[in-house]
């Protein structure tokens, strides 16, 4: 178990842990301690702050069961992009979430903050911490769909490989599902996966 | 055969034709022509005119066989955005090449010019002129790719499911291919294919 040194933020690792599993289903808390396992994992691997990732992977779906309302009057208070308000959860939780484990949760790190941004888009330009919980996200071992077992394999072969699979694999799934493309996932396919 | 009236430019279909049929070769010439068959086809069935129709495929790929160096040119002199330097003669040759068209073949139609720009791309807004070079371009009688019976078909429906069809086939084939996907393609698959 991680031991917080109070560096990112006040709370020690349970009462973190205790402030998000009573945001979110027990299902769903379950796969944030999935996505932890799985993030320190990879950063014991590719040598990242285990501290630091614990508390990205703990926090990363933070606002993810959250009402659109939260998310439409943020965007309104803090002057987003209008076109950001014709997605939906799916992207509103990370990129616009981060405000709210920032001031509900009083973590500043800002590597940490973009790691929740960016954990289901990823981004053109991604720190370790970023790529980690992106990653993660996605092989935690509770995922079961086709091709997650290459997903892993080659995110353990490299952190860059597992987010171009990633990346490659969530376009496809839009594709094949008529949904909306948020751009930045295209910026993240330019730059991780494009030759 | 189309008679010009003058309208959109001073050449006579003929000079049109020899100019264009100077810019390529043989086999990208016929392609032109194809085109040309197929665009009007459709302006018939959606009421578009068809002079301008003719233009616009005859002109569609004018630049398609210019060196690099020449859209590198334009792009610098016209200050277009350094981004769309990272791309190629396949995003180029609509999008810069339109300014070729203008120069060189004195057709200063907006609309045949956005035809011509967005050919490739596509488009959030096109209009019917765009839509029909979109589309044609695409399904002219001798494309042979797997798939392009049922963009025909859809195309003969209604202009709107041969936009889409083409949009969701370019990208799933640019995913295939792990290749640089030009931003303005997802805003046309946002538009014209996402629910």
């Amino acid at each position: 178990m991680i031991q917080y040194t109070g560096k990112y933020l006040k709370d020690s690792r349970d009462d973190l842990f205790y402030k998000v599993s009573k945001k979110m289903s027990s299902s769903r808390f379950q796969h944030v301690l999935r996505v932890e396992e799985m993030a320190l994992k990879l950063a014991r691997i590719y040598h990242e702050d285990l501290e630091k990732t614990s508390i990205a992977a703990l926090v990363h779906d933070y606002a993810k069961e959250r009402p659109d309302h939260d998310f439409i009057c943020q965007m309104t208070k803090k002057n987003y992009s209008p076109e950001l308000l014709k997605y939906h959860n799916q992207i509103w939780h990370g990129t616009v979430g981060a405000d709210f484990v920032s001031e509900e949760l009083g973590i500043n790190d800002e590597d940490i903050l973009n790691a929740v941004r960016t954990h289901t888009t990823g981004a053109a330009q991604m720190s370790k911490l970023m790529q980690i919980i992106y990653v993660a996200d996605f092989i935690e071992e509770g995922r079961k769909f086709p091709g997650v077992e290459e997903a892993r394999r080659r995110s353990f072969e490299s952190l860059e490989k597992g987010v171009a699979f990633k990346t490659k694999h969530t376009l496809e799934y839009l594709l094949s599902r008529q949904a909306l493309i948020y751009p930045q996932t295209i910026e993240t396919y330019n730059a991780w996966v494009a030759k």
